[in-house]
């Protein structure tokens, strides 16, 4: 299986009482497959995995493999600590049905090469074959991925796919260039959908396609198809949806514009609180210059 | 009930399948009870608490109440990222007969100062009366206490004390001086506690504190009778085992020194990696400067 | 007058005694006009000014507009503490004929919004209607540009572009979209230049075009005509020579690149240390691979 | 010559144009000379340094030595990013009649541990058997001098002291045990100098020492008779000088505190900002608790 093109990092709604809202995740499921994307990334950063416990995550999990009845791929979030909870998340979610693994190491006590290496390579056993996305994400993550680590777990016949979420695109290109026909890159929020696509890019992986997701479509299409005159008269407009989404927190700013969407996803979980009234009412200007609202 | 003197940090022994060692962590409560010190700390830093389940957190402490016997307080460690979790968490430490709650708060993303104070608010409330120790490690936590926060949190009834693990030993002052008669402050490993001792500190929280605990309870006895020339002489050998801790990986120094003590406490858990030869050599020397070994 | 193109960022040549070598920086100087690089930059980080007297600094801008003869625009830097300073060494770069200013601040104590404003104004007014550049690099500058503060400066008639060095590419389109028509960006060797090209750089200032200004000045010319094809097969290679000069120190880099092309240009100014054997392979490898030797 | 107690770190007063006002830095020095410091120290941190040019460096140091008229030593600041500089400031502050210098090393580019070796052995080189004090602080330096390179420069016969600016003062008692008999501590304003005193500190070079000069004494006397007691006493209340030291921009804070005091020192050198109306309340009514307004 082939993964490409726009993958959503779903949000995980939840209730006033701190419950995963499944129908809510059901619908908004059912209207990003509706209007085309590619896959769907539950667990990542957006969809608040850190603030979620180990049945939580899998209810988000099951709950979208059951909306999107087999249309589109679903990589789903394992992210731990240890190896031991990751191979054991791992396993629940391939059981689930998942048709990915987006592999995310949390570190408390700094980690080497050696360990990191370790961690992920213990996923990819777990995953039985199934494409594994490395992800890192330095701004949250007290871990990060090394180029030499990357290429070493390039090696590995499920690793496929690595999505970086540092602003520092020149690292992607370096990426590309040494694990070429072995590893293809995701696009994060922080970067410039535009550029890496251009640099040889697959597509991104990002919670603002959850608001924008006809828009980043029409950017991928415009890619695919080298025009690239044409893939910028759409970057522009959308580059001010990634500059809220980093100026906010995270999983506040998407939870907000979904809300203004007319999906109840719920606020962002505490001690994370939501946005205050000028952030939403900037959310919104956003939006509608983009046509999402 | 006040807390003052030494309070080790457990370390959390497991066996090599990744299971709690119950047996051994019995056997180092009893002994470091019985060398004197003046109460427990589990799942600290040094207990590895960001590699347990909450299965595994409740079952350390348990053990740690069971093999204690009612000698010395033991002051539980609650972390999480979400409200909800930390207060289940301390629901059940309670239930357990924890006699304290050491809190500390997790982050992936980043919280401001309304959701840190509402995060301890809510623990307090849940302790249901027993003292918290609030827990910042600026190292290792993304997340941080700022002064004014510690000083509306000092406000609360049960919110008694602050272990503060910066290397900043002027922000401890500033803490004293704004809280006084209200908070208490505890030493960490990366400050000097004869220092801490001077400017009023009541004791110290530290892993270090499991490896040389009749040696700590010395400094903190010369403290106590004012007699600071007496403190510096033991405060300058003992120094030397703080900087193996700062220098290597918290919990393999640890384990690797009680290892050498004769408790069979395990590796860290992976993918952190134990100590390489040198370091175990290195460590094996400081000890015995102390007379620990 | 137009910037727009390839501009190296001139090294500074030193002799054994630590002056500068004027006869090896004119030779560097005639070398790269021939080659047809579009502009000259003496005086930014690869050119070490923070490592130069004043004197000096002068002896660089002029030994460079006298070989330059008047062929393309020199973009002398500037870089100070102090508006003062700043001020006199902009009115001595006019005098001696730069036809553009480079505008660095240097800070000790961190500089607030109004300070940073105030500052590049006052060049921009010592410039006397030449363009100003302004110059951030976050990794070496103790200061930075808010996207505010910038919009804010393209206000100013003469300060018409902007170099930034972070490697955060979508930073770059921030500043675009939000200076359209009053400031223009050139890419630094942080960036890929295929990607700033795309989303509307100018071209780039930076070190590296020093030792490879024909393969940078091909890659522009194929994006002028929109080949990004052909854009990216040339910058794939390129790629290599970024990657090096961002793993070395960047003035011992250059200089050992110009070395190896025949360019006497000595060492790195001390306390800076040479480039050591293994290094020095490797950068001739990346500089044959790209047949720059 | 042994350097001990209190050497306050000299603000360089300023004209409106920006020229060094000789006559009040005369008054300034007469007036803490007679106040009974145990030296003086122009060119740190808090004497703007980094603001100013080589003359009037020199401006500052030779006035300070006029003024002082031998009755206490002077140490005077040598601050450059290359060896050259550095040793040619270092010989004319001799010349000048310094006791001793104060040696900082400003970096643009990172430098490594044999690089910042040979600096300071430069410098002690150049200063003829004068005392040099190493001067670290890795807030505003773009340097760090690591413990071995301490524990090397400790050889050398005349670096006979450091002052380390870091807020760790765990650091210090690293050093003291490592370098014992050949090198004396020296607090910094980040450090609580009753606690660098205890642990076996000389004295402390500090902006702060400059505005409450008689209570700085009264403390370090305390301290000289073991009498810790009252050395927390008068440290205490001493704290908050410190504290709204570290808050506000150094410079800032000692000039406006020394302006209240009624020497027209000028405000801080441009872009530098001066303190606005609440925090120059703030800091007159520090003053105010300690008796020095």
């Amino acid at each position: 299986m082939s993964f490409h093109g726009v993958f959503p990092y779903l949000v995980s709604p939840t209730t006033q009482g701190g419950d995963i809202n499944t129908a809510v995740l059901g619908d908004l499921v059912e209207h990003l497959v509706s209007q085309g994307v590619h896959g769907l990334a539950p667990l990542g950063s957006t969809g608040e995995f850190a603030y979620l416990s180990n049945a939580q995550r899998m209810e988000v999990v099951k709950t979208t493999i059951a909306a999107n009845r087999g249309r589109v791929p679903v990589v789903a979030g394992v992210a731990s600590t240890t190896i031991r909870d990751a191979v054991a998340q791992t396993e629940a979610m391939v059981e689930a049905g998942a048709d990915g693994i987006l592999a995310i190491l949390e570190a408390y006590f700094p980690v080497g090469d050696a360990g990191v290496e370790a961690y992920f390579k213990a996923i990819a056993g777990a995953a039985r074959g199934r494409p594994v996305v490395l992800y890192t994400n330095p701004n949250f993550q007290r871990s990060d991925l090394t180029l030499p680590v990357i290429e070493r777990l390039s090696q590995i016949s499920n690793i496929n796919y690595i999505k970086d979420a540092s602003t520092n695109t020149g690292r992607l290109l370096s990426i590309i260039e040494r694990t070429r026909g072995r590893m293809e890159v995701f696009s994060a929020s922080a970067h410039i959908p535009a550029c890496v696509l251009m640099i040889g890019g697959v597509g991104w992986m990002a919670g603002p396609a959850c608001i924008v997701p006809k828009q980043s479509i029409a950017l991928y299409d415009a890619a695919q198809a080298g025009d690239w005159t044409r893939v910028m008269e759409l970057q522009r407009p959308l580059w001010r949806v990634n500059e809220i989404f980093a100026r906010y927190s995270i999983a506040a700013c998407i939870k907000t514009a979904l809300q203004l969407q007319g999906f109840a996803v719920g606020d962002p979980i505490a001690p994370q609180v939501p946005l205050d009234e000028a952030a939403r009412n900037e959310v919104a200007e956003v939006l509608r210059s983009v046509g999402a609202l």
